[in-house]
């Protein structure tokens, strides 16, 4: 498997809209700094999937390579907003999964085009696809959420974002399930004390222990967390990095991290 | 009055994905047929108004230059895209004004961030803006949808899309107010016999001659038009343009013709 983050911002992306912190400053000057809509990549096999769609390049992207199905996480703007475009174009129907959400976003549903969207994904019920098969999870989070941990047979990831903390249920199945690599909701600096819908950084750094996994990525980064992460007391420590833009893991990788 | 297209697609925009027509093929290689979300800007006395919002690089371009105001002709996502980004932002209130339309776009009433949504603009109520009056009128669309007479004492022009046909009493107000440019929706070729939301361009013609305006552009232009367009019977004729994407028509041209 080939995991590649495509985007690593929150909703408002880095730099946020007129925002002057020193993040955003960076990211102004610095285009590795900047952070996209919040979604990935996987290759295995010679199959493309996506998780999620926010990318606003997203038809050019399809057009370069067709992908084999796109998993969404839920209907949010921020995750879903590419298919708007791509909805319009023509040829073999694109397969969509993703949460039971009986209003998806905006008028989605009601206009797919090529999107063919598959009934909503059942918790924990695996889904096999060619060459990888992803078991939804639950997720915290304003709308009907779903992690997606994946499998190809070689290592174990999850990816888990847009979350608040971890439901019970899924937190005692991904203890059980042993992912190599945890992928985490990070939206949040230390400082901001009563997040709602995302994880702060103490918080995914507990899941992430609690869980046990060799490695971790952050992810769903905004622009206050990018901030602390500046400053010289950045609380990161062990095998938990700040994922960011075009970041790719290879299944060498994992497996190097599932042996070790 | 500076006014610029700076998106002229159709809701699938040029190249459509998957297509592999003359048009889409053309644009695949030269960028100066690609097509993108049909949006505009109008540059009067120092302000910047942005007509519809549909464009990904929203945020990127309000940043470059702060907008007066948004003007939304209707709640397509195609037209509004590019807000879901953008209201995140921090700073100064954007004023949107648009028409009243309860529903709007997914969540964008419920988390406006830095938006300021006016209330909805009643129609042939002039709205006065600093360097700019605005006029909206009833189009003919599958949702709530206004087009605007833009007037800033030297020039007027209509902004008209999306539409099918004019309703009678928009066509009336028009061929009194006596627009030296009109921007109409053409979205389909001749052949496209019973088209639903958007003129067909005999419509878009008919429409034209009837207005009596001394010179329109076409705009909101599906592929299939631009395949259309690159045969030899191409049957625009007279003061009838084709827009693309970044095209600038400037107060000059505008007075000269309507002096002319």
């Amino acid at each position: 498997m080939n995991f590649r983050f495509v985007g690593t911002g929150d909703s408002a992306q880095v730099p946020r809209f007129g925002c002057d912190c020193p993040a955003c400053g960076r990211a102004r000057v610095l285009s590795s700094h900047r952070r996209g809509a919040c979604c990935a990549e996987v290759r295995v096999d010679g199959y493309r999937y996506l998780l999620d769609a926010g990318r606003t390049d997203l038809a050019d992207s399809c057009e370069q390579e067709t992908p084999e199905a796109i998993l969404v996480t839920h209907y949010h703007a921020d995750h879903v907003q590419g298919l708007f475009h791509l909805r319009w174009g023509t040829g073999t129907m694109i397969p969509v999964y993703g949460p039971k959400d009986a209003n998806g976003c905006a008028d989605l549903y009601r206009h797919p085009g090529v999107l063919d969207f598959r009934p909503g994904l059942k918790p924990f019920r695996p889904l096999m696809l060619p060459g990888l098969t992803v078991t939804p999870v639950p997720l915290n989070h304003s709308k009907p959420t779903l992690g997606f941990c994946l499998e190809d047979g070689g290592g174990r990831l999850a990816y888990l974002t847009d979350t608040l903390g971890l439901p019970g249920e899924t937190e005692r199945f991904l203890r059980d399930w042993g992912p190599d690599v945890v992928v985490l909701d990070a939206t949040h600096p230390s400082t901001h004390h009563e997040p709602r819908n995302h994880n702060n950084l103490p918080m995914a750094l507990q899941i992430i222990e609690r869980l046990g996994a060799s490695s971790a990525y952050l992810t769903h980064i905004g622009h206050d967390l990018d901030a602390e992460c500046m400053t010289a007391d950045m609380p990161l420590s062990g095998p938990v990095w700040l994922a960011h833009d075009g970041l790719e893991l290879d299944a060498g990788a994992m497996m190097a991290r599932r042996c070790g």
